[in-house]
């Protein structure tokens, strides 16, 4: 079975799998604080161009997000993000079991807007209301949009006005840093947030974040917060040693490529067919629409995820590329469509 | 340097990182729904006797006991342990964090009983006060002691009596129960306690524990908890895998036995010395106690833990053997204790 | 000045704080447990037609809230309310201190509906997303709207086809009770709900809400949860006393029907004057529309809340009126309405 | 029946329901907004010295602590106090609610001391184990004992030192004052702690805390942290009339000085026949040591709280004074002891 289910669907790319080997034996000291993490740190701090970063090493997305909000928060204060943000709908409310409420703003393209925090900000002036203080957004969106470095100054302009921390969930920063839609680079995440992390686990790895932190305010306490959290490793190497392999030889961005490539190859063929899509597809994921019974048969040739049924009685399914797409995966994808009964 | 400072020093067990190899592009669905999961999961419950308990797989120590804990528990309830139990003192404050109170008792040995399990019942009995819940133990236990099968009995009678769930963090489980101090088997653990986890860490694997749940009571809506807590891996398995090729062929067992027939030789050189001992030793810590000079001969040529000075002006280290722990680690050991200047 | 800003502007009703004065010097144990809090109990139960009920006296309506809430649900379990709901808007958070997620449905009436609960409960199927496990609503709303037996009746056969727990803030239950839009009486609430709270300190007393739990399932641990956020009082019988006189002599429904009454008259002034509201005002409070130059004029007058600026430059502003609203209150309305320059 | 459980067992003074009953019908702003919250402030900082601090008054003891430690704490760092604390032992695990682990200290006589705050320092520097961040003390203590002006300046000098909050509960603040064992007046409290409270329910109102910070590094935020907890009354005048009449004619401490000479009543009382003590009883707080079978009879005719029962068979109870402790009532005392069959 073809599978365009997710961007995780399989082990690490096999540069990453050599380092854990060669680096099997070696002994290190535990909880991050190896060799490998801070080379990996090192390289990671020249590759986006912030020296003066602290990088820290986590297990998966939920929690990278978990540590992040409760370490910048006070008890009384909240985030503001769009209603379909991963933390809003897919964590089973990891941030408000820290005590932190979510403050949604519905957004059809998955994106957030200064509009949207300036709205937050007037709306929630009262103290029996919960205090924005924090920014969130994922590039790559939850829908697969990505953003333009003016929509990105642009929130980081009113984060600054109003004094909150704008932080980035990246879990697929490469992929929409590879997109031909963005005009962003690596080195410009660290002047215009405060946070962000990048991601490991759905970029070729076995699993794991790095979380970068540019602005001093938010640098103390944060390893006790993610040892409290339940983030931190024992075998803290096992991170370091990933994002090493995955940071030295431009493994990372090129990864991201791979991705992104093998999309726009699968968008084509669709457009080419005649198909439309829930919302454009820049990065490694697309929303075509189907007839329900063409649904069906995909479902038999290609692991994916159903999404929404519309109006008309189509549906939108989710196709997602990774590192490991593979150009017989497409192949063989475009084979599954022309031999679609109802196309 | 020769390393005892710890046993999650290395990597893993050659057989699982050449499982992870052997399996890496097989594609599967996510979040532990997948083949090698449910094998894995499959074989620990024929290798503890236990067909039909829930096992699930988990990131780490720390979010393992978060996880059972804030699952098992009302918000007015409490954890009984010990006072040098792992949840309260090196989890910085991760059972607090999920709104629970640790209820401690000193105790030499590290073990609890159930005479304190007793005393917690009589003592917390107002509304006024938290209500103990759940007793958690350690086995082997921080100071390397193991539980008796009678001890264990005692406990698990306490907590039936009183309508407590009993969850033993097992960490180092296949080292307490390879001990010859231990009459306890495997198959002895799901009968005598309502939940438990399998260390993998400090067992040979990159990382992860299992939690295997016996009593029915408590299975209910764990997996949410899992995510909420961020203990869930997107690729989930990478800890399948690793669990499997752990229990396939006895790796588990010749692991742990492995690092406690090392441990026994270091205490044998020790005490043919006549070192002491803070206690005993049994399985694959101990805490031999040197002058405070020694101490520091010792912590140039080896990583290890200092841990408490005495009253008499010694001091007491830890060292802890592995898997990995070879007979040249063994040979250089004896060869540092006969080089120590002052002894 | 006139005040019309809000239903706690006053002390207390004189019978309660006489109730307060005779019984001051009668010694009796604390927390709850005193005969004012049983003789109180007991008449709420025989006025509400529920002798199996549960009742407990809290400080006020957020800590009560927050303690049915935290008390009922299990950790990875949210809330389904409308968008404007008190717990999602006023409460500084205080619902996601204890954890949980709250699922918002806006609602241009206040008021939330049976498809609402059936839309949460399609889109939250996922072990990802919060599993949606108890319905707030409060009546009278926000709004000011009150609820109809049909729709309370509708409310509740959902609930309990999902298994939902259905908990009814009554900040305001004697106004929404009392309006003559409201064909739902006292004795209704036992049976449509498993868990409501009779407001109290909007509706004449010092302080306190009494919180009424009919569904045995809800009753386990709950002093113990009181105690937990901190709503339970040493003096507990300071509640007791007070609720006793408010049901004593009907003195409850007789101080709601006051504040209707007068609300209904002050509507009635503006409504002859040709004034338009924002939503309809069946209970204590209207929300009417001014040009901005007479609000203006009105807050040098009356002490009141400016609400909402409409797309066509007017503004809503919120009156409210209570128990202690007077005969006077109303003709010093009707003549600062009459002398608004701009009318 | 003779009432010597606590000293919440009545009303409140005379004076204080005066207040209420002259105040009820002025109008006033709602959330502590109004002008006798003010007042009460004003009065209440003129007493103390500090007229640079914040005062807010809460509806109880239990979430006076809540609101402060939340408040003060990162989410990382905890309390160090004695093991018989009030947070530690009677509060449902209402700290721990808010994510804080508690660092206990067994203590004879209840007393904190600076070398267990070095010893907390000393133990608690992994950023493993939480971090020590607030001493909580309480005078007069639970054991009824007080601190002297040079026990508290070593607190103070100690937490200086480490950069520690420190942190009185106040609940028996005026009692602890009155004692003749005390060398500390009211002036003491804003220089030598940074935040404190004083007690209104154990001292002669209905209810409520007055919480007074004096550090301007804890100030921000506070009442968002007040309403989030659910300690903030609507009626937030009901707490700065009662406040305002304790303080304005110095009825604070005559309501200590007379719960504490008549304790000195009763003790002179049990010295005289013989008795001893559990500790030293210099406040309104004493543990007389009876036979069991003395218990019983006193049981029947005393309200008290029976305490530990010591190794020689014998028991502890608790007696406590108030404000309202009549002559009457201590010379009914007498003559029950009198009349013990057993003495």
């Amino acid at each position: 079975m073809l599978f365009l289910k997710n961007d995780y669907s399989e082990g690490a790319h096999p540069k990453v799998l050599e380092a854990l080997q060669e680096t099997n034996f070696v002994k290190t000291v535990g909880y991050g604080l190896d060799e490998y993490c801070q080379k990996a740190e090192e390289v990671i701090k020249a590759t986006f161009g912030c020296p003066d970063a602290d990088v820290h090493f986590i297990t998966g997305g939920t929690i990278a997000n978990t540590v992040v909000i409760a370490s910048v928060l006070k008890p009384y204060q909240g985030v503001i993000c769009v209603a379909s943000g991963h933390i809003n709908v897919h964590e089973s409310g990891a941030i408000e079991a820290t005590g932190h409420k979510i403050i949604p703003f519905p957004s059809a393209d998955g994106k957030l807007t200064a509009e949207m925090v300036e709205t937050a900000m007037r709306e929630n002036t009262s103290e029996h209301m919960v205090e924005p203080a924090l920014v969130y957004i994922s590039n790559a969106t939850e829908l697969g949009t990505v953003y333009t470095k003016a929509e990105i100054e642009s929130l980081s302009h009113v984060c600054r006005k109003h004094n909150l921390c704008f932080f980035i969930d990246g879990a697929r920063l490469a992929q929409a840093v590879a997109s031909p839609a963005s005009d962003l680079e690596l080195i410009d995440f660290p002047s215009l947030c405060d946070i962000f992390y990048i991601g490991g686990t759905k970029n070729g790895i076995l699993f794991g974040e790095a979380i970068v932190i540019t602005n001093d305010a938010y640098k103390s306490g944060f390893r006790n917060m993610v040892k409290r959290q339940g983030g931190m490793l024992a075998k803290g190497r096992v991170l370091g040693v990933q994002f090493l392999a995955l940071f030295e030889d431009g493994l990372f961005m090129a990864n991201g490529m791979h991705a992104v490539k093998q999309m726009s190859k699968i968008v084509e063929i669709l457009q080419s067919r005649g198909f439309a899509f829930l919302a454009d597809s820049p990065a490694n994921m697309s929303f075509p629409i189907f007839t329900i019974s063409q649904v069906g048969e995909l479902e038999s040739q290609i692991a994916l995820e159903a999404d929404v049924v519309l109006p008309d009685g189509k549906q939108a399914v989710r196709f997602v590329t990774s590192w490991a797409t593979s150009d017989e995966d497409i192949a063989e994808f475009e084979r599954i469509i022309d031999g679609l009964e109802s196309i």
